[in-house]
């Protein structure tokens, strides 16, 4: 199986109780791809960078099966930036710079190679770019995946609802399934939106876990524990990579499996906020995963015989 | 098996976004006797109550195989009243009034009929108070669990520190758990917390579920997803009884067995709050029960076979 990644491939300037960065590669789609790669081949990424992206990035990318025919490299200016400071508590940050730099020409082209692709990821992006996408494919994918945020609840409404229709899954945080149905309590919230066209809806909650809702069943996966969160830039793209990596390798999108690729995605996230920027995401091996996943077994697996 | 519970039996007036009650039955043991008493009998009560506290809610507890030969009864003054309004997101609450009245001379005496008890649940009280009951008991029992608040980390410190040397499980929320420890990571203030003296710690995070540590092992257990909240007064006194209860009803207290007994206190912890005070815990029945236990298998379990 094969998976598209649509999203950004950035750098980023990252300010965290624990330190600061004034400049690591970063980007939705880069987060994501580092996470799927390790379980499905090849990743098809779509996506713009500019004349500073480092050639090493995607030199290392492709050596994990990350194909970049769709990635547009702009010579004459630099690639999209974000600066942002994280409060102790990991789970709010203040945006303190944003050049869209190439982002601003972004017109996302699906190469005919990627074609037939049977599962697609569409990161966080405008979503006016997101349909531009779906619309270029030939086939339907099996399953297609939609990660957005506030801002575009804030600014592009009703192409957000456009997209709703046309995809399985749903991503969001817990505020922003807040904002997207007015509903404080998520179970309401859930089912507002799955009215709107997702059938089946992720909730992140952050250091709190997830929530993977479909008709009337809910899963829960838990965050793991961590001693500390160095910085938590990326950990929802590379839930989504984990996730989508999982679904792709097994070829399977039943609800039991989804329960099983959330924890994947889990895990893969648990790993990103240990160090800063997708460092902790190259340097993975296989057995520390496996070891991971375990973790999280471990974590929730209780016995109990009711009598 | 047999179950001391110590705690306030009580008046509470309740506002929450769903409605508000001027007076209603309360207090951490009433809500942990009325979750435990669904899996052990006796539950042997240590309260004190004034001359308001009504005869029908003592006959209740009786018929479900609560003791209450330690329940003090005060002729010339009414019972402890609280009265408190939630806020939307149902984790913060303010308190309108906190009337000790009999609450203000307690002094906790374990009946004789009590004494060789296996299981014995500090509910949140005055340290001292706390001690008083720990002392007086011939055999100490099998296992000691203390719960405490933010309150008595201010107001009595020293007598807090002393209590953690002599009991087995410390039961706090997340940010008393921050407040004992000065550490934000809550994997490091568990670390600190079972230096002072707990050999299990649980750290109830309210809607986002709880952590059971112990050693180097974490367990989480989540919250419910819920529709709504109504009233979350007592959720963690019910929690606390239904952990006890789970435990007093099999005698087990290994690490794998504490694990189903926070699932077992998180599933009664989800009733509580669907009504006001403890209305809902006073309807339940086994079969319902069950069935709330069986969701929290549906809710975390998963499949994953590591290739």
């Amino acid at each position: 199986m094969s998976l598209i990644v649509v999203g950004t491939m950035a750098y980023d300037a990252l300010e965290t109780p624990f330190g600061k960065v004034d400049k690591i590669v970063g980007g939705s789609a880069t987060y994501a791809a580092y996470a799927a790669a390790n379980f499905v081949q090849p990743v098809q990424q779509i996506s713009i960078v500019g004349n500073d992206f480092e050639e090493a990035i995607l030199d290392d990318l492709h050596s994990r099966g990350v194909q970049t025919d769709g990635v547009e490299k702009v010579a004459d200016k630099p690639s999209f930036f974000w600066s942002g400071r994280y409060h102790l508590d990991m789970n709010s940050r203040d945006t303190l710079v944003t050049d869209l730099n190439v982002l601003a020409d972004f017109n996302p082209q699906v190469p005919e190679s990627y074609q037939g692709s049977e599962f697609l990821l569409l990161g966080n992006l405008m979503p006016k770019l997101q349909k531009q996408v779906i619309d270029q494919l030939t086939t339907r994918p099996k399953l297609i995946v939609l990660d957005t945020m506030n801002f575009w609840m804030d600014t592009a409404w009703d192409d957000l609802m456009v997209n709703l229709k046309l995809v399985d899954v749903l991503l969001v945080n817990d505020s922003e399934a807040r904002q997207l149905t007015n509903e404080f309590s998520l179970v309401k919230a859930a089912r507002k939106i799955m009215d709107m066209g997702p059938k089946y809806l992720i909730i992140k909650k952050g250091e709190h876990g997830a929530l993977l809702f479909h008709e009337d069943h809910v899963f829960f996966a838990p965050a793991l524990p961590l001693e500390d969160v160095f910085d938590p830039t990326g950990a929802g793209d590379t839930f989504a990579g984990g996730f989508m990596g999982w679904l792709a390798k097994t070829g399977d999108i039943s609800f039991q499996n989804m329960k099983t690729a959330i924890i994947v995605g889990s895990a893969m996230a648990s790993f990103c906020v240990e160090k800063f920027g997708p460092q902790r995401m190259q340097e993975l091996t296989k057995a520390e995963i496996d070891a991971r996943i375990q973790q999280f077994v471990n974590l929730v697996q209780f016995d109990i015989e009711l009598v």
